[in-house]
């Protein structure tokens, strides 16, 4: 049995922040990590000669944690991709155009704003560090996000729009979230607008070396620390600490931290149970549903017809949203698109020529070029096995009221960590390197010799 | 490695359901059941004397699979005492007394009334056994039944009484189940009145011997199929059948029936992972929180001052409601009380002195006598390893809309059974056994040689 001072769970940007300030610290640590690699739900890979992130890619202005990370560790970023028109399908009209910073003015994108206004105004309620103490919080856990939507506003495109904002930030539908948590993500988010934008909003930046880099860069600080193809399958913990079993071997540990999602986490045994408070957080915190395709061309050819990449669907199409993925140096075209939520469940099932030609079709409106690509990859984040979701667990109408307290409180020698478990940046990278600091800092307070 | 026809994992009543048709369909099964006892939430124990259902205990009129089981056994049933005087305890007031079909003339139970009557209404148009079917499904399982009752009446008292029916049906709050998912149970209930009825009614008759009777006898009759402290740990499963791994050895298996809590099964590692839709159904199925107590008294005292020993309490106590749970012999006088929901919660938490003072005081009321019982014995079921909460898991709000293909459809050699998986019977032991009885009959259809 190996001996150290911490444990932690998962080599993740939350695993990896815990595990980089409590070695600083002179702790003795190591990173049990399940799978076969680093970065958790942010995941570069080379596929037919482009880098390609499979998950988290982006970072923004306002996502001071993990740019001081980038920084650290000499990661290059590029601006995202943003000049020209950007479209929106509509059904049975041609594609909408408009560029950033401008709504089309069509399809009452006013009453929209009206929307974004009012939850703006109601997140500014939330103070995203404690969001359990909001006044409101039993009124606005207790209601779905549609059904407040449809309580708000009459306006059958307002709710489109509204619609296609959940599926992009949370990954899920209106009635699978409640109000309050929509509020407090914004709120820990900064505005809905700053979640929302391109060039100073939350999709600022991309990675030249992908956004998995600083991840990389940090695994190798940590050199031995790391091991990977090690899931922890029972924690026995007691008050002077935690024994942990792994396919590699057994840790015993004074102190545990432990990342990664709803789903990973509950594939781990602890003895003796956890408190319900965590059981029940856990278990009302379901995944997203999103698949990420990466598209590639020989060139970017949307760019010369002062087109942007950037698509938004209402027109029924499975994808719900496209970005212009070029690398830097824009030596080939890649699209990305997302498919999420009930679009996902109904795409998902279809037979793979049938997705791929369901995503081509809708790219179908930057060129008669997007019938054929180079390559086509695509990552159905409910399949990948230490995952099972992404972006990140959305908790369920009423367990902010009920279950908050088992949200990231410790439970003896148990540290809870992860971007879940932030306040600022909750759900980005950024939440969960502040989220890793954050238990390394808990963990230390707790030492007492 | 043992090799059976059947593996079926769990033996509760549902599990044993399956067992029992199979193996009178000559099949050959095994029973892998994770704890010490069969019954799963269903638990009689004798305590200090007295037996005790720790769990599930009544049966029904309607519930005719559950009787056919009793019937068959030879074990004998006697009506729940529910003579006398009910009281119901409302803040700064003196006990509101009432009898059995009869609501007192106070606190709008009027309004009560024609909540229920809309209930029923709705919930005829919902067929139990294809509730996907529902031409409403999307709008009723979009938003949470605290919101529908909220916007169906302004009323505080109808909406107090309501509340008191959701933890008493599904041991959580109205903001954390849909309004589809109420209108479902009550149709598989075969309305709101005969679920929450006394003599009659799902509440009508106890076991002389307990309610796990028909399981032990069940069990007795499989002998040495049955497995205890077996815990499955993985499934690997292909086409041909399934290797199942436990504490005690490895199974091969041409079909497995599955079984438990979502929390328990969440705790078998599935290789390959099951498809999201079964994944996704149970991450969104939380269980429900609920603490059954029994208090021992040497007599019924009550029953002397014309009271019936049920009390249903909206003043802030922690319990919600009690019944008189004698033995049928009047020997002892038992009182169960039961503790639901958010005041689970905040009960839960506190030490065990204050919890037990927490309930005897509500006992008050049916005279001084309570304060001095024989015997306390609570079972607070978040916190029993194998079920982690009752009485059943409570689908959030969308997912019937999202999900439902995950419920009960077989996955290769995978079949599914549990309480949860039944139409009619939906939540209770009638349910359970009903649902073994379908899954072994899909087992059975889908043998091919």
């Amino acid at each position: 049995m190996e001996h150290v001072d911490v444990a932690i769970v998962g080599a993740g940007y939350a695993g990896l922040a815990t595990a980089l300030d409590l070695t600083a610290a002179g702790r003795q640590v190591v990173v049990l990590e399940a799978g076969d690699r680093v970065g958790g739900r942010v995941w570069t890979r080379a596929e037919d000669g482009v880098l390609v992130d499979h998950g988290g890619q982006w970072v923004g202005p306002a996502q001071t944690a993990f740019l001081r990370w980038a920084d650290r560790f000499g990661c290059a970023r590029f601006p995202t991709y943003d000049a020209g028109t950007h479209l929106e399908l509509w059904p049975g009209e041609a594609p909408l155009p408009h560029v950033s910073g401008e709504h089309p003015d069509a399809h009452d994108a006013r009453g929209y704003d009206d929307l974004v206004a009012r939850l703006d105004e109601l997140a500014a309620q939330v103070d995203p560090e404690h969001p359990e103490a909001c006044a409101s919080l039993a009124e606005w856990d207790s209601r779905t996000f549609d059904d407040w939507l449809r309580a708000t506003t009459g306006s059958p495109d307002a709710l489109r729009r509204m619609r296609l904002v959940v599926q992009g930030l949370w990954a899920c539908e209106p009635r699978e979230v409640s109000l309050f948590h929509v509020l407090f993500y914004v709120a820990a988010g900064g505005g809905l607008d700053p979640l929302l934008g391109t060039l100073g909003g939350a999709q600022d930046s991309r990675f030249t070396d992908g956004a998995d880099g600083p991840a990389r860069a940090a695994a190798a600080l940590l050199g031995d620390a790391v091991r990977l193809r090690s899931p922890v399958t029972t924690v026995a913990w007691d008050d002077d600490g935690a024994t942990l079993t792994t396919a590699t071997g057994t840790v015993r540990a004074r102190r545990v931290v432990v990342t990664g999602t709803p789903p990973a986490q509950a594939r781990i045994a602890f003895s003796p149970l956890l408190p319900a408070a965590r059981r029940r957080w856990l278990a009302r915190s379901p995944m997203g549903d999103v698949a990420k395709v990466h598209v590639t061309y020989a060139t970017p050819f949307w760019r010369a017809r002062g087109l942007s990449g950037q698509l938004t669907t209402y027109d029924g199409s499975a994808v719900a949203y496209t970005f212009d993925n070029s690398p830097a140096d824009a030596s080939r075209g890649v699209v990305a698109a997302f498919v999420y939520g009930d679009d996902y469940r109904s795409w998902s099932a279809q037979p793979a020529e049938a997705r791929r030609k369901a995503v081509l079709d809708v790219l179908g409106v930057l060129g008669e070029e997007a019938a054929r690509p180079l390559a086509y990859h695509e990552r159905l984040w409910p399949e990948e096995l230490w995952a099972e979701g992404a972006y990140a667990a959305v908790p369920t109408p009423g367990t902010w009221l009920a279950h908050a307290g088992g949200r990231r409180e410790p439970v003896g020698p148990l540290h809870w960590a992860g971007t879940e478990t932030a306040g600022i940046g909750n759900g980005y990278i950024d939440g969960a390197i502040r989220s890793g600091e954050r238990a390394a800092a808990e963990v230390l307070a707790s030492w007492t010799g």
